[in-house]
Order: C-alpha cells, then sequence, then structure tokens
C-alpha cells in the first residue's frame, strides 16, 4: 500500500465518520458522478459526499485537506466541459441535499439560496412574489454550478450574466475556512471583489456554500418575434442597429439555416432554409408592442423575409419551443452522435465574419455543425455531430474548435463566453490570456496550497 | 547612509535615466501629490513620474521593485480616503501625460483609453459618436482612478458601477510585466475574472495602464424631476415602490433637510426645509414623460409635496444644479470648514432606518452634518463638517463615523458604497469581511510579495 493510498484510505473513514451513509460509495453514484454532458472520458470519484450544511463541507474540505484528497463540487452535471470530473480521484461533493431557499426578500428584491437550488426551482418559488432570477443557461442547473461556470444564456443581452446576478456568497475555501464575500448592498468599494473571483473559478478556489442572488420583477408583458434574413450579414446588422438604437432586448437569439432545417425534421415546421433572429421584449404592453413594431422595421430595412410577433403567451411559447427544441433537434439529426458544443465570443462587429468563417470550415469539414447563438452578446455555438465510435471525428472536431478559437482571440474576443474552462478549454488558456494565465495560477496557488479544490481544471498546473 | 536609503538613491538615480525631466523632485511637486481632498495628514512621496507608454510604466515598476521603492498610482486626486498618499514614501505616478483616447468602436459601443483621461474629457470626445460613458462620480476624476476605487455616483442606478463598465484593462504587475485582463467580448467565463479583481483593488494590485470601457446610447429623450416628502420613510418608500414597479430610472437622489437649508442659503432658492427627492428618466420622448408621470403617482400615494417636472434641458440643469452644488453649498454652511463624508450602502429596506438613525446621531453631536444619497443604490453620505483646528471635531466625526459604519454592517450592508478603502476606511475591513480580509491579503502577498504596490492600503499588513 503506497503513502498515499493509505492517506486517502485515513480520509475516507474520516469522512464516513462525519457523513455517515451520506459518504457513498457504491458503484453506481462513482459512476453517475464520474461521467459529463460531454465527450471526455469519465472519471469516478473515490466517494460521493452529500452534506446537509456549511459546518458539513467545511469539515469535509479540512479532512481532504489534511489528507491530500481532492474534492470536486458537483451541482447537477449539466456542465459541458468537464468541470466536474474527478480526473485526480478524491470526493465528489454532491449539492443536492444543499438545495433550499433560505429567505426570500422582496423589498430588497434579493434571495438567498443554497448552491443545490436548481434555478427552475427557485422561479417556482419566486411565483408569487412578482419577481425572477432571469440567468437560463438552457439546462436547468444548479445555481451554485451556475456561479462557479459564470454562465449566462438567452436572458444575459438584458439581465446580465451570473457575474452580473451574484450579490454575495458563502465560500468553504482549501483549509476549511468559511468566509462570506460581499454583503447584501447594492453596490461596494470595500476592498477586493472576491465575489467576482469566486463566480467562474469553477471550483477551483472554494465550495460555493451559499448564495445571494439579485431578482428581477417579471415583467407586466411580453412580446416575443421571429423572421428570416438572406444572410447572416443582415442578420448581425439587424441587432446591431437595434442595441444602438437603445431597444431593450430580453433575448435576442440567432439560428442558422442548418438548425432550421433541423428544426424542420424535428418537429414538422416549415421554416425557410435561412438564417432566423427570434427575440422577446419584455414591459409594460404598450412598451413591448411599440419595441416589437420598432424592431420589424429595422429588420425590413436589413431585408428579412416578414417579422412575425405576438404578445399571446401560447404563440409565444410555440415560437420559442423552436429555439428550446433546436439543441436536440439538432442532436436528433445525425442518429446515434455526440456534440462538442464551441462557445466563442467576439465584439459584435466581427460577429458577422465570425459565424461566416465558421459555417466555411464547417462546409469543407467532413462533420455537420449547425450554428446557434445569443447574438445580442455576441456569443454563438456550432453543435458538432461526431460518431462516437469514429474517433477521427473527436480529433476533426477538437480541430475545428481550436481554429474557431484562435480566430475569436484574433477578433478580440474569448474561448469561451459562457461554458467555462474545465478541461476543454484548458489548453486555450495560455493563449488567450498570455501572463495573466500565470496570474491565476499564483492566486490559486495562494488560496490553495496543496492544489486539492478541483485539481487539473482551469490554472496551469502548479509546479 | 541606511542601507535603504541607498537603495532609494540607485533606484532614483535609475528612475531618472528612465525619464529624465519627467523625474520630478520639486518641491511643490512633491507638496502637490502628498495631499487629498481629505482629512488625512499630507504624505508627500520622494518623487513624481510622469510616464508616457506602458513601457515605461512597467520598467519604472521593475526598479522600484529591484530597489524596494513603493509606487503609488495618482489619476487627478480626487480621492476621498487618502487612497493616494505615499505614507511609506516612494514615487507617485501621475498619469496625466497617458490621457488619450486611443479608439472608439461606435458599432461595439466601447472605448479604448488611457488612464490618465478624465470622464469629462472622454464624454467631450464622444458627443458627435451618440454615444457616453454614464458613470459619474461628481469629481471630473481620471478614469483610471475610477477604476481602481471602484466608482459609481448618480447614474449606477442605471448604468450600473465601474465593476459594470470595465471591459478589459491593461496592468502592470509588481514585477513589472504587463498583463491584459478581460476582451472586447461582452462576456466571458474563461477562468479567473482578473479584471473584476483589478477594479477596485486600489493600486495596491497592479498599475492600470489602458482600459476598455462599455458606452451607452445617449438618450433620445431625458425628464427631472423633484419633490419633498414630509419624511425619509415616506420617500424611501416612493423610491422601492419605483424599483419594484421596473420604472428604469436613470438617477434617483436624496437630499435631506439640512442639505435643503444648505442650498436655499448658498443659491438663493425657497426649497421647504424637508427630504427631496430627485428624479431622472432616459429614454424615447414618450417614454420619459410617461415614466416621470407614473412616479408623481407614486409620489403622491407616499404624500409627496408636489412633483414637479421637465424635459427641457433648461429646466432641467436648474434643478440639476442644486443637487450638483449640494456639496459645496453644505461646506459653505460652515466658515473655513472640512468634510469628514461618509460612504455606507445598505438593503433599500433598511435605508429609511439608517438615514434616521444616521440623523440623531448627528442631532445628537455637536458638529453639523447634512446627508445627501444614491438612494436607488441604499448609498448614503453625510458630509460631517469640522473645525480644522480643533482635534476634538475630527474625534467626534470619526467616531459618528464609526457608529454608522457598525450599523450599515448590522444590517447587511457595506462601509463604502463608493469611496473606496484607502486610508479612512481599512479600520472597518476586519468588520466587514472577517477571515475574507485575510484572503485579501493572501492576494496580495501573492501578486506583490515585496509590498511595492500602494503599501498601507486596502489589505491587512503584510506580517
Amino acid at each position: 500500500m503506497t503513502r498515499q493510498r493509505a492517506q486517502d484510505d485515513k480520509a475516507i473513514e474520516a469522512l464516513t465518520a462525519l457523513l455517515g451513509q451520506r459518504l457513498s460509495r457504491s458503484k453506481s453514484d462513482l459512476a453517475l458522478h464520474g461521467r459529463s454532458e460531454s465527450y471526455f472520458t469519465p472519471a469516478p470519484p473515490d466517494a460521493v459526499a452529500y452534506p446537509e450544511t456549511t459546518e458539513e463541507v467545511a469539515a469535509l474540505v479540512a479532512i481532504c485537506a489534511e489528507h491530500g484528497l481532492p474534492v470536486v463540487a458537483w451541482g447537477t452535471g449539466t456542465s459541458l466541459e468537464g468541470h466536474a470530473l474527478a480526473v485526480a480521484g478524491g470526493v465528489v461533493v454532491d449539492f443536492s441535499r444543499m438545495a433550499r431557499v433560505l429567505e426570500v426578500r422582496p423589498e430588497d428584491m434579493d434571495v438567498t439560496v443554497q448552491p443545490g437550488l436548481t434555478r427552475e426551482a427557485l422561479n417556482q418559488e419566486l411565483r408569487a412574489t412578482g419577481l425572477f432570477f432571469p440567468v437560463d443557461p438552457g439546462a436547468n442547473a444548479a445555481l451554485g454550478g451556475m456561479a462557479a461556470t459564470r454562465a449566462s444564456g438567452t436572458t444575459a443581452v438584458r439581465y446580465g450574466t451570473m457575474r452580473d446576478n451574484v450579490l454575495a456568497l458563502e465560500v468553504v475555501l482549501a483549509d476549511g475556512r468559511v468566509i462570506r464575500t460581499g454583503t447584501r448592498a447594492r453596490k461596494s468599494s470595500a476592498g477586493f471583489d472576491l465575489t467576482a473571483l469566486m463566480v467562474g473559478s469553477e471550483g477551483t478556489l472554494g465550495l460555493i456554500t451559499e448564495l445571494t442572488l439579485r431578482l428581477h420583477g417579471q415583467p407586466e408583458a411580453i412580446s416575443a418575434g421571429v423572421c428570416a434574413f438572406p444572410d447572416m450579414a443582415a442578420a448581425v446588422a439587424a441587432v446591431t442597429d437595434t442595441i444602438q438604437m437603445g431597444l431593450p432586448m430580453a433575448r435576442i437569439e440567432f439560428v442558422d439555416a442548418a438548425s432550421a432545417a433541423a428544426v424542420n425534421a424535428y418537429a414538422g415546421m416549415s421554416l425557410p432554409l435561412l438564417p432566423h433572429l427570434l427575440l422577446e421584449f419584455h414591459g409594460s404592453e404598450a412598451a413591448v408592442a411599440e419595441q416589437a413594431q420598432q424592431f420589424g422595421e429595422i429588420a425590413a430595412d436589413h431585408g428579412s423575409l416578414g417579422f412575425e410577433w405576438s404578445v399571446k403567451p401560447e404563440d409565444r411559447k410555440a415560437l420559442w419551443s423552436m429555439r428550446h427544441n433546436a439543441y436536440y433537434a439538432i442532436l436528433a439529426s445525425r442518429r446515434g452522435a455526440r456534440a462538442l458544443v464551441t462557445d466563442i465570443c467576439v465584439p459584435i462587429s466581427r460577429l458577422a465574419e465570425a459565424v461566416e468563417a465558421t459555417q466555411a470550415d464547417i462546409a469543407a469539414a467532413s462533420i455537420p455543425g449547425p450554428i446557434l447563438g445569443h447574438v445580442g452578446d455576441g456569443n454563438f455555438h456550432a453543435i458538432l455531430l461526431i460518431d462516437d465510435a469514429n474517433p477521427a471525428e473527436l480529433a476533426e472536431a477538437k480541430a475545428l474548435s481550436d481554429r474557431m478559437v484562435r480566430r475569436a482571440l484574433a477578433l478580440g474576443g474569448s474561448s469561451t463566453g459562457e461554458h467555462g474552462v474545465g478541461m476543454g478549454k484548458l489548453g486555450f488558456m495560455a493563449g488567450e490570456h498570455g501572463a495573466g494565465w500565470q496570474v491565476m495560477g499564483d492566486i490559486k496557488r495562494a488560496l490553495d496550497p496543496k492544489n486539492i479544490l478541483n485539481p487539473g481544471k482551469v490554472v496551469p498546473p502548479l509546479g
């Protein structure tokens, strides 16, 4: 028995003493927490912990620190870059038993929740308050995980990302200390912004055990619309004009012709095989109608093929089901395929160029890759569909993804708008951040000198 | 000659070789850069540097690192907490020769500037573009300094603070390395948010040499209004209702009865001696008129004494001159007085209580302290007027300020909404952040192990 193995056994023993049945070593549990929703090789942990309190998390981390055992936080396992894979073994901390709303404060438009709570469960609890939490990454993710990956989604153009909607955190550090970052004040200049540092740190600097989130008023009315454009450049020009006019879009989404084809096949629709924009406006009844009309005029100026819009909930639902199902429609368009989903984000002025160059790359490749995007932020995804049994296709998808990222960086953008680094983007960090990536490593070393928190993610290998 | 003194001389020699006449040791220059706008004892540096390029800043910092000489960044010297005082001597880096707009990109609604550029100079350059930079802390501060202190001001309720409006930075680190944080993408999940870490770090982690800022569309129309309320609680209730209705206020400012009295005396006005709210709405002509009317109805529900509003620029200017002059009116209300300006920020639901308790404290004190505030954010300032020649008054003002901060923290708020830590708030950091303050120290130690960047500010003394 090696020295580390003996340490691991001692750690597991101490964790069992702490959590009893809530430390699981069952094969099915390890397998379930060793998988991701993406193309990565599974990496099961040595144990799965189900803590119920911050104190238990702190005690758990202190035990792991003592014995050098890795600790990986787990929300719903919906991340796309292998963030929660226990690539160095250790304990996965599943927050499903810390999933309560702790306090809603309607007057302050904020809420304090536990990290395992999902965004849909939160909004369900908020229904009667007139408030809602707007960040919508698609998956019904846990709010702790959404903060850890700095998630966003379709509404970021209006309501911001997790960066903008996390007011304060409670965090367990690598040595088991518990800190609170931020306050419930709407703004503060009181020193380093540790809240912003923890948001997007992917469990490598601490485990989030409590979040205080900003809420927003449920809109009095919503209008939604869709239109097709002759090409991507025209669609993007319409978006740019809309933003510059100051029209407050709540959502503005792009689907390309290949995505429209997949949606037609999946849902029996008959969309023209052209790029589409889908929009939503939130506000008073008069305002959302006026805004939809104004957008329609802008779209027409850019050659749109009609613009259908409605304020009726049933029409809106039908319209958005196209966007919500687009990912599944695309997956279904190639039988048995897995997806490698790219996530670049570029300045709006370079978006048309980035999408068109990406489409040309994909047209020249042997694998399909329909494109969807949060066009108001300059962020889009190519859903590269690969045959799992064919390693050459994964290699080709990775090569396409590399090319997209290099292009995004050359255009002044980022390798990842909202999915995060995890395993999949680690190779791009030096290119995106230069010497700044080493600074991230310096911060990691200062806060987690033993490298037990989600090792192998985000930062450079710690020498 | 001590060893450190010899080192300092060598450093000054090397800096002179680097900068020539742009390294100043003139008495007047040292005195000018040793003062603050507040009550702190002057602390002149050993030299003032006027770099013209990032490369010069990097070389300067590398020289100072080699010789252990402190480096303090200087914008316009308008900070209120003694941030730029060279309390450990060293070199003040005055950015007045790095004050250019480098690139405006109207399509992307962003701009890249040098740190010495003031916000008014930026908006002057932007006039013809239809865009503007909204953050307005009152003083015509340098944008580098505004980022370094995470400044905000009257428009934060609509447009956010510097936290929300800095997209990317170029920073010179403590060892002279130059990094770029962030990109021009509107959002990113690519690792630790070094931009947010640098914003608000007050020159203790790096020197900002370039900023990329978000711009906003100049509003098509502006409406502005003012009304008096019978008491503070009624005014705050009107604000809360306005926020919950989703009325998009661009500014909502509070002045108390004592401030109204000072304004009357200073500007020959005849405001009722009551709490007032001043508002501004930005949007389309129809929208800003509707919003002002809706606010008027909410205010009336809370017993407001009339509500005057206008969309005419001259009326708006007259109205806001009251707010813009309020600080000077208050200063003038006590001949020869200096001000200690408090800056707490609390959740909106606790704002009325915080203001009323503060007013009671001031009523029981021997010094006057009119109150102004950014009421939409829960942030307010008591302008404590002290006789410079009477140390007992400074002590009394500090005791009042301490009491306000302790109250703010007990109410879930922050010691400083927008002024920052500097010298004046250092004593509150342990109370506000608990163990989190030590984490700030850990980060400082990792990024500036020799403690040369603005030593004595923000973080705990480095052991």
